[in-house]
């Protein structure tokens, strides 16, 4: 059953939601709040936008036309009626189709900007995957993974263009390696931690098309106070 | 002029240092506090072991016997002098050779730890390096570099032997990609942050031989305070 919430330290903004989708997580809230935009970005997509909550953000940020893209056509819909129930139907075209396919009739270069939240595990017949495969479409790597999204990313991006993305710290490697292959320079690492004293949990990364070598890793956060409270450092993102 | 100082936070250990040469940094205490040791590590290896603060720290926390090499003669004497004056000749063995030209000679997979602070800098002719000669050879990559110290640890470790580096994490990329390179997984990860909302200025990194893919960021340490003082987490390394 669909609801219509909120989305929260969003007052202007309202987001459909399907519980046994899926929800909009911290994740979808950290990256659109991460990336750098420039003035002279004018086109951004998102990759697999599932119910638009990183675009949705993206409006209250930049002017820039984004384009979503959503292969799922249940979700897709759900997404549809969040930007009307928003009124930003201008500003954001969502098309319910296979990035995989569809990357290779668009031009090269067309992009300033390109963010992801993508499937963040490995896929295996013996995966313990989730029941509602709505759920397992956007958590596994089925139908995207970094190889897949690197390889649109590099053809779709302007040089200097940005690639940001939001995935999990034990993938850095993987990560860094094929963005690198791929002639996007990693740039700028944000780390998430759930408190102090655990292993980051969240990877928050920047990357440019044909940029220089030169990493910086900014300061990291702390999503959780000791309590288990969210700490104000996340909250500010919802306010 | 050679002065012998107290090795700060090591009441027991006595460090030579001369001040145109260099005094040990805060990389060289947090190195041998961040590596992983097991029981049945036996044999650790030092590259460009400078005045020998890292193997007289890790003495304290094992009996595995310590092979440190440096190149520079002056700066080797001096930490002979340091082994002596702390009588633990029988644990440490210091070589005064180019490690590049050593290795050759050693047996492979010799060393169940290889630790390494080595020179940060890239040397060009146009580098604004040191007045010093000791104090441009110990910072810029001039006889050793990322490649040669990953050639090296290549050979000379075991199978799931650790290999730990102090570094800049300007030079992440560079360093996990040629640790993978090398068959060398990159395994765990410390960034040190000056203070907050700073970008990290430290990079500590454990790979292992042979090791399976799979990343864990620890949680960070701030090295000052708000006024410049060092932070508690770096203190309880000096005490």
């Amino acid at each position: 059953m669909e609801v219509i919430n909120n989305l929260l330290g969003y007052p202007n903004l309202k987001i459909v939601q399907h519980p046994e989708m899926f929800a909009f997580s911290l994740d979808s809230v950290l990256l659109p709040n991460f990336v750098e935009l420039r003035k002279t970005d004018k086109n951004i997509l998102d990759i697999g936008t599932g119910n638009a909550v990183m675009p949705l953000i993206l409006t209250t940020k930049t002017s820039a036309k984004i384009t979503a893209v959503e292969i799922q056509k249940d979700v897709y819909e759900m997404a549809k009626k969040s930007i009307a129930l928003n009124n930003i139907n201008d500003q954001i075209d969502i098309i319910n189709k296979d990035i995989n396919e569809l990357y290779k009739n668009w031009e090269s270069d067309s992009f300033d900007v390109i963010i992801c939240n993508p499937p963040y595990f490995k896929y295996e017949a013996s995966s313990n995957i989730n029941t509602s495969e709505y759920k397992t479409i956007a958590r596994h790597e089925i139908f995207l993974d970094i190889d897949r999204l690197l390889k649109v990313s590099k053809k779709l991006l302007k040089t200097n263009g940005t690639l940001a993305l939001v995935h999990r710290p034990e993938r850095l490697i993987d990560i860094t390696m094929k963005m690198k292959e791929n002639n996007i320079e990693p740039k700028r690492i944000t780390f998430i931690y759930p408190k102090k004293g655990k292993d980051a949990n969240i990877l928050l990364i920047e990357g440019r098309k044909n940029g220089k070598p030169g990493l910086k890793v900014n300061d990291p956060l702390y999503s959780h106070n000791e309590d288990g409270s969210y700490s104000d450092e996340i909250l500010k993102y919802f306010k």
